[in-house]
């Protein structure tokens, strides 16, 4: 059972103007406070929470149903309304335009587009639509699901049949990321039929990478949906993933020294791990912007597809390190 | 730049009282709607998006301001209200109180408390901020980070060392992890240094299992915060990762008996995939509902702690099997 306003809130990457109303009260900035509230009665509206102050169709100002009433007697419209509100473009993408209102507290949202045009208002109740969207969208690729549906209304009473449907296609992307995982390790026969020891790390390596990497990818999607340019964040990023791999690093070498006794694989086990969360950061950090960039929703980026990869690099990093340093 | 309404978005599993407010129009059923709207003027609300309408300290019912200013000439508020509004008790989670709100298209929420008393209204935009909130601890719990500060900001602009700080922890637990899953396939050496193809699957099958597992991990979590129990989902849940462990073996059977010629290891391979798919969906279902009883945000189970738990079964799994067929 899905209401109006979540179906309305699921477009996948819709714009912001597929959600405003035009159904709302719109008042002139010379209108006394006193007349303008006797001229709403009897009229429906979308949504009363902000009336939209305009002249001609430009819009000058927005004013809340509650600054209105707090309003004193024999003010105008002008002397009480946010002559600098928060607005939006019609094409701006649903959620950056969810995320802007919460960010500036604004109860509704005026969109206007490039000419200066007002283009309606977005209700509240259809900000939080879009922003339950999101999220259920945003978990839904980070699991790996098909689609945008609902995760709760999935969780609550899908059939086991739908579920495979979901489930199953990346999970068949990812069987053939495993097969491919398996002849990389083969192509390195050589070098563990040598020094068994090594087949030990792999998990290890594997794990902490793709933990690296997963932080990274979080923080890229959840700032691209909200409008946060990757390349704002580029520089600390790849740091921080390098600075992260030396401290694992920096750990690993003494710890599998101490417990395994063999030097050489310490070293290899240590130099492999800097370098695949080195890799796995720059993984996260190019692949949501490869997938916006030809117009895929980036979010694809934190999930199966980024493990995948992130996984089959680690491996060849691995191996080629110790082939380099134990072979 | 953290506006009120996002720090008051951000407590950790909150109740939603923190968030409702009593600075609200408060009417009664048997007002007249044209001496309502006078009365409103000159006051200053939290918000004016719905009315409680009370008889002494009861709700019984609610009135947008918009069906306020539809109502008819003449009509009563109660002709014009929602004599069955969708409410919350105080102690709800503010989560599961907003995702109540949207799933009821409601523009504000009225809070009951168990002996029918009024006890505030929940404005549209605290509703946003706890959906925005929520949203970023959901990635933050999922990515392993410490706190649930916004991922946006933190991708925007913090600092190297502020970044470390929040994803060390996280890591350090990971590569204690990483230490425990080479113990464990260095228990199984005997077996590896026999059949040296067997290494050759390890990260296939544990990201497999991962894959699965963390699907599961995400309809959870979502679900609990939301309010659907566990209980609900555990049978078609458990049903479906058999389901999807059966079909991957099925598919990985033929693959890698025909790609690698063992018929031993692609039989063990196969059979440790649906084992280790099985065992990794009971931990997803099993760790958020035992973190929710114990207190902690079960989002907690949908992260690193999960996988590391996930990985080291894995590995387990695939030796024991290994070691039974091949060894």
């Amino acid at each position: 059972r899905m209401t109006e306003a979540q179906q309305q809130g699921n477009d996948d990457l819709g714009a912001v103007a597929a959600h405003a109303s035009m159904r709302i009260p719109v008042v002139a900035p010379e209108d006394p406070v006193d007349g303008v509230i006797p001229a709403l009665r009897g009229r429906r509206f979308d949504s009363a929470a902000v009336l939209a102050v305009c002249r001609g169709e430009r819009l000058v100002g927005v004013l809340t149903v509650e600054r209105l009433l707090a309003a004193p007697q024999g003010a105008s419209v002008r002397q009480v309304m946010n002559p600098a509100p928060t607005t939006v473009a019609p094409g701006a993408p649903q959620e950056r335009a969810a995320w802007t209102a919460v960010h500036h507290a604004e109860p509704a949202l005026a969109v206007v587009d490039g000419d200066g045009r007002f283009a309606g208002i977005v209700a509240p109740q259809r900000l939080m639509a879009v922003l339950l969207a999101e999220h259920d969208q945003d978990l839904a690729r980070l699991g790996g699901f098909l689609g945008a549906a609902s995760a709760a209304r999935r969780a609550s009473g899908e059939r086991v049949r739908l579920r495979l449907w979901h489930r199953l296609p990346w999970l068949l992307v990812g069987l053939v990321g495993a097969l491919l995982s398996a002849g990389v390790v083969g192509a390195f026969e050589a070098v563990l039929e040598r020094q068994v020891l090594l087949a030990f790390f792999v998990p290890a390596v594997v794990y902490l990478a793709d933990a690296v990497g997963t932080q990274t990818e979080t923080l890229i999607v959840r700032g691209l949906s909200v409008g946060v340019p990757v390349s704002w964040t580029v520089a600390r990023e790849t740091v921080t993933g390098v600075l992260l791999g030396v401290v694992l690093a920096g750990m690993a070498l003494p710890a599998t020294w101490w417990l395994w006794g063999d030097a050489e694989v310490a070293f290899a086990v240590a130099l492999a791990l800097l370098a695949a969360c080195a890799i796995a950061t720059l993984v996260a950090l190019a692949l949501p912007w490869l997938l916006s960039r030809i117009g895929v929703d980036p979010a694809y980026g934190s999930g199966p597809l980024a493990t995948v990869i992130q996984d089959l690099l680690s491996v060849v990093i691995y191996f080629l390190t110790a082939t380099a340093i134990v072979g």
